[in-house]
C-alpha cells in the first residue's frame, strides 16, 4: 500500500503490553527523504480542507504535527498532558482501557471560528482524537481533519470521529 | 536582541514554581512566518558543525528538533522519557532541582563514529543536554552542538557542556 513507508515500520510484538503489535515510527524519523515524504503527503492529504493551524498531540504528533504545519504555511498548537501548558488552558479527561487521560490546550491557542487539522502518528480506538476534536468543538472552532501516519483499522476509531476526514498514510486492516 | 522573536515569547511568572519566570514559546509557534524563521536560524547555525541526524528532546525538543531535521535534510532521533521507546534503549539517570529523572535513546538510533546535533527549546541548567551528550558519547558518536531557541545563561548551562558549541536564537543574561 505505501512499501516507501512501511518499510522503514518497525513492529515490535507484545509493547505496550502482550498481544500489542506495536508499530515504531521511529525508522522512519531517521531517513530524511522518508520523514520528508511522509510529512509532505499529510501535508497535501489535508490542505484541501483548509485548515489555518495544526494541532499534535503529545508527544509523537508533535514529531509530525510540527513540520506538517510549516509545510502548509500555517500555525502550530501543541495539545498537552495535564500540568504541562504554563498558560490558562482547557482541558478533557477521556477512557483508556485502563483508567482515564486528561489533555490539554491553551484556552487563547484556537479562537472561535477558526479551522484547524489534528496531527498524530497513530490512529487506534479514536479515543484521544476524539478527545482533541471535543476540546475544538468546546472553544468554538472546526477540526477539518484528523491525518495520521498509520490507522489501525480493526479497532475503529473512525467511528467515534463522526463524518470527519480521516486521512492516513498506512491503514491496517488487521 | 532578537526583537522578531522576543515578542511572541509568553513570561509566565512563578511557573513551575514560585520565582521562576517561564518563557512560554507557545505563542511563537502559532505564528507562522516565526516558528519558520526560528526553525531556519536553528538550522543555519548548526549546519556548520556537519551533523548527520538531529537529536530531539521529549517533548518541547520535538517540536524544534523535527523541522530542523528536515530543513537540513537530515534524520531525526527522539530521546524520551524512561518507558517511551519500543526497542532497546539506552539511558541515562541525571540529577534534577529535586529528584532525578530518566532519559532513553533506541541503542540502534545512532550508530558508532557519526555525527548528531541536539535540538530542545531552552538550555536552562545544561543538565538535561549534558545527560544527552553522556548517551551520545556512550554509543561512541559525537555530539557537534547543541542548538536551543532560548539560552537562560544566568542558570550556567554552558559550563556543564565542556568546549560542545552551543547556539541559541535568544539569550537571557538574567
Amino acid at each position: 500500500m505505501a512499501a516507501w513507508l512501511d518499510e522503514h515500520i518497525r513492529v515490535i510484538p507484545d509493547h505496550p503490553e502482550p498481544g500489542v503489535l506495536f508499530k515504531d515510527l521511529t525508522p522512519m524519523m531517521a531517513q530524511p527523504k522518508v520523514f520528508d515524504r511522509a510529512v509532505g503527503e499529510l501535508a497535501e492529504l489535508i490542505q484541501p480542507t483548509k485548515p489555518e493551524l495544526i494541532l499534535g498531540i503529545e508527544a509523537r504528533g508533535f514529531i509530525f504535527g510540527a513540520p506538517v504545519a510549516q509545510r502548509l504555511g500555517i500555525g502550530f498548537v501543541p495539545v498537552r498532558k495535564a500540568g504541562k501548558l504554563p498558560a490558562d488552558t482547557v482541558s478533557v479527561t477521556y477512557d483508556l482501557e485502563y483508567g482515564t487521560d486528561t489533555l490539554e490546550m491553551h484556552r487563547d491557542s484556537v479562537t472561535a471560528g477558526s479551522r484547524v487539522a489534528v496531527v498524530d502518528d497513530v490512529l487506534a480506538t479514536g479515543g484521544t482524537a476524539r478527545a482533541v476534536t471535543d476540546l475544538v468543538d468546546g472553544l468554538g472552532a472546526t477540526t477539518t481533519a484528523l491525518a495520521v501516519v498509520i490507522e489501525l483499522a480493526f479497532l475503529g476509531g473512525r467511528s467515534r470521529l463522526g463524518d470527519l476526514p480521516v486521512e492516513a498514510l498506512v491503514v491496517e486492516a488487521g
